[in-house]
């Protein structure tokens, strides 16, 4: 026991420093979201021990929130976070977890082990916050384990900043039955709810007294929504009804059927079309029907019915997956309605993921979009702070001198260059025969940029926007006192100086979608794209190094391991 | 993926083969239950086959029902089994669920896994019985599965044999708040109920704005029961609140309280002395308080209600886990109605497991007892058969061709000899003073076995008398042929010929009790007692060896590998 609990010591040691790297990424460039970035760029505490510390609190245990806080240097400021959930979940994996390949509880990790390794003190509370009050900066909140708890559950925080990271929840666009007929894949629970409920449907249909149609149905499992989510899960039930069900129910091995419900023309549609149409054929092989073009409209407990090229068609089945779409959390839509943003979907945020319309509010992940600034509003602001010399036309020098600042601020710029094939942003002010002008006035400054705002992208509700939005926010407080001299961020046009920090910029690294038979589907930086059995290895790779702890990490590839030996399990538990 | 697949499909053929063993135990004798015994007894199959197969229906999956699907050459009956829960549950390791130093996931094995290895079929129905028909041969079920089934979910089966091993539910005394306030160890679902519950405790006791009395009751702890559970319990919670818990919640380290209520002296009453008293002082030590002397009264959300050495007392808990005897299940107590046991505890059984009273009916483990018969009932009978010269006396000859059968039939008579420490069993003859007599009368021989019947002893209701019920039920099954023309019993004393099969006999192989910190009381053969750090890893040993197939005990051992590393999770999922 002696010899066990001083090994375990020691361990626990090692871990916190992280001392060695598991498995190692030949593709280079995409892991790490924003683990070691953040940690260095942390500046030194004592600096701002002069001042009594302002009041952070964080809502929400997702990728931002913790990415937020694990970033942050939680010794300049009074830190406190509020989630119904006291742990972190690795939701890409999520898929995995709702047949078994994976247990849930190998991609969760508790806050408090988290916070546990930081040296200075993080208030974690188990609450759900049900109101922001932004006019007194005070949010209320509730615990949720209102069962036999003993005192109040309710209580109020002041904050001097919010960080609002509360995530999305399912939005079932108000299709009638789904919120009662339908699983989800958000939360953990979701996807063990849907474990157990797999394995009912096979045990319904082997029940004895049943037709063949009836058996049929049982085990007819619809998945409705295309996206990386949907396909996953399709993906991993047809292996675990293929590779370990089947075996152990085989009078109902032929009359399994997976069908893919989705309103768009392909599958996986954010992917690259190479992806999309190997992971069409891959299901057209495994015998996953997909059901393009078609819309639900309704769903009850024996029947999903729905619109298909204009022709409405019903089907039996045995369960329904609802994976498409997320809308705004209640405390959300409520906070929208008192900022004025009751007509969106998601909060709006400045570049800067301040939420508009109130003050020391921050928002990122899921819960929120950032509103890009159209540069034709700020058009003649530009024009005019360019042209130095007030002579009503620009030159190119005059121009160069604003074009990193028009770049930074606007990044919409970059992406229009990208799009039209332009090496140099000066290539912009060329006329129509594409020659070099050596002055532009406002009509033609204007006319040049006018389409450029059409390249505005919304970021995608994606783990990946979420962590490297938490990161960014993080590094912003950490220097919130250095940027208040020497401002870091681009020029302002409107007003004098420079913005306090660089606006958030979101660097796509990539992204994995697992198509199941061990093969995998990648589109990776540089437009790299990858499909087949060695991409599954190099999902296998980066999904092992990006968890957020050796905890984890150990528990989810012995939980691979154990699947290659033992297949999944089938206990209704 | 093709290395590992066939590496996958080899390691399966392997392991249902059980080439190796992963844990030698030193202590011999203790281990493995029934597993080897039963398999080698099997008859030839093939004797069989002439007649049509007689259909077998086995209740329940718990130690008994899987225990004799085990031993059973299923080649000769056509067998189903019905039962709720379509796993196993290693049911010994529940304590260490409710704490995760075990996953729940890690002690269960699905049924069809364990039908799918043997070679011919078993009918397995996730169901649950409601109606034993003993009059028509036949049960009624219903499948719980009553969400979103599609098709009917209830069904007759018909028997030549009913196997019931249901086991037995928690006994509430109909003690007031019980069923609503209190938390269970019986199921799996319970463990991880519990799991949830003690996290929950915690966060509820870090809340803001509760006063230093709400924090400490709401991680006061009180566990309802001595027995073997809920010390177990108590101990296990004791590790997780000291190892991990109070590192991660260190405002309330030190306002947590754990107690034990017991009704009878001591704790572990079931066990030696001297495990009891250790398992006291221990508990002593580790500041888990021990009301010996206690009965509860009424438990409410917020308060226990019990008498103490005459005195009633309320104290506050946050949970409260009632851990105290076993009762009948519905469809048990509606059988013995039916059958004139209505007012028993549990079924009645001979010695053969048939339940008294109905023909072809078989029960076993925790749902009945084996109701012995006394010896004094055939005291006549067994004189006279034993009297072969019609002397009216015995000679000692005429005792010693019968005292095989009597000590077969009657096994209070070895117990009473042990009792009153006789060697022999003709000392039971000897007169007053010790001498023996050549020949005893009707009046000597009764009185001189008057007082055996005293020593009859009730079995305990634990997983080692089920599992060898099963095993000696399934043995009996597969010789059923053999022994109908061979009878292998002891004599019929009240009739001719011998009992078609020798009666059940059940072997103490001992008993463990963790009791935390690494150390474990435990009771060997042959009165050997071991407590400590060394009976800890001995416990280690044995428990992963009974394991019933090489995922789970690959899982359980990699489960204790990772609490020794990584401590336990205190995630709320």
């Amino acid at each position: 026991m002696t010899v066990f609990s001083s090994f375990s010591r020691a361990f626990h040691a090692h871990s916190s420093s992280k001392l060695l790297v598991l498995f190692s990424v030949s593709s280079g460039g995409l892991v790490a979201l924003s683990e070691s970035q953040a940690e260095s760029d942390r500046p030194n505490a004592e600096l701002c021990q002069t001042e009594s510390k302002k009041r952070v609190v964080v809502l929400g245990t997702g990728w931002a929130g913790i990415s937020f806080l694990k970033g942050l240097n939680s010794s300049m400021y009074d830190v406190q976070v509020v989630s119904p959930r006291n742990y972190f979940a690795f939701t890409p994996l999520l898929p995995s977890v709702t047949c078994g390949t994976v247990e849930a509880r190998s991609i969760v990790e508790p806050i408090r082990n988290m916070i546990k390794k930081r040296s200075v003190d993080i208030n974690f509370w188990e609450a759900e916050c049900l109101q922001i009050d932004a006019e007194n900066k005070r949010i209320f909140c509730r615990s949720n384990l209102d069962e036999n708890l003993v005192g109040n559950n309710e209580f109020y925080l002041e904050y001097d900043y919010l960080i609002i990271a509360v995530g999305a929840q399912v939005n079932t666009f108000n299709t009638p039955g789904v919120s009662e007929y339908c699983y989800f894949l958000k939360e953990v629970e979701d996807a063990q709810r849907i474990r157990r409920s797999v394995i009912d449907c096979f045990e319904k249909a082997v029940l004895p007294g049943l037709s063949e149609e009836e058996r049929r149905t049982n085990v007819h499992f619809v998945i409705v929504g295309g996206g990386p989510t949907g396909v996953e899960f399709a993906a991993e039930l047809h292996d675990f009804v293929q590779e370990d069900l089947i075996k152990l129910y085989p009078s109902v091995k032929d009359l399994v059927k997976i069908t893919v419900i989705q309103s768009g023309d392909h599958i996986l549609n954010t992917f690259d079309e190479r992806i999309s149409s190997f992971a069409e054929q891959k299901f057209g092989r495994d015998g996953i029907e997909v059901l393009t073009g078609s819309r639900v409209i309704s769903v009850s407990d024996k029947l999903i019915n729905m619109k298909m090229k204009g022709e409405v068609l019903s089907m039996p089945h045995g369960m329904v997956v609802w994976s498409t779409g997320v809308g705004a959390r209640p405390v959300v839509k409520d906070f929208m309605e008192q900022i004025g943003q009751g007509n969106r979907r998601v909060l709006a945020t400045d570049e800067w993921l301040r939420v508009k319309g109130c003050r020391d509010v921050y928002a990122l992940g899921d819960c929120a979009t950032v509103d890009q600034r159209k540069i034709m509003e700020d058009i003649l602001t530009i024009f005019k702070a360019a042209d130095t010399d007030n002579s009503g036309t620009l030159s190119m020098e005059e121009f160069q001198a604003v074009v990193e600042d028009i770049l930074e601020r606007y990044p919409q710029v970059e992406l229009f260059l990208k799009s039209k094939h332009l090496p140099h942003v000066t290539d912009l002010l060329k006329d129509a025969e594409g020659n070099e002008r050596p002055e532009v006035d406002y009509e033609e400054f204007k006319s040049a940029l006018s389409l450029v705002d059409l390249q505005t992208k919304c970021l995608p509700a994606t783990a990946q926007v979420a962590a490297q939005q938490g990161a960014y926010l993080s590094r912003c407080f950490n220097h919130r006192k250095q940027c208040e001299t020497n401002p870091e961020g681009p020029r302002r046009f409107r007003l004098s100086g420079r913005h306090q920090f660089h606006p958030f910029q979101y660097k796509h690294l990539g992204q994995f979608a697992t198509l199941g038979g061990e093969q995998a589907g990648a589109e990776l930086p540089g437009d790299w794209v990858s499909v087949g059995h060695s991409t599954q290895w190099l999902w296998y790779s980066v999904y092992a190094s990006k968890q957020v702890s050796w905890r984890t990490r150990f528990l989810v590839v012995s939980d691979w391991t154990r699947k290659f030996i033992f297949g999944r399990d089938s206990s209704r538990i």
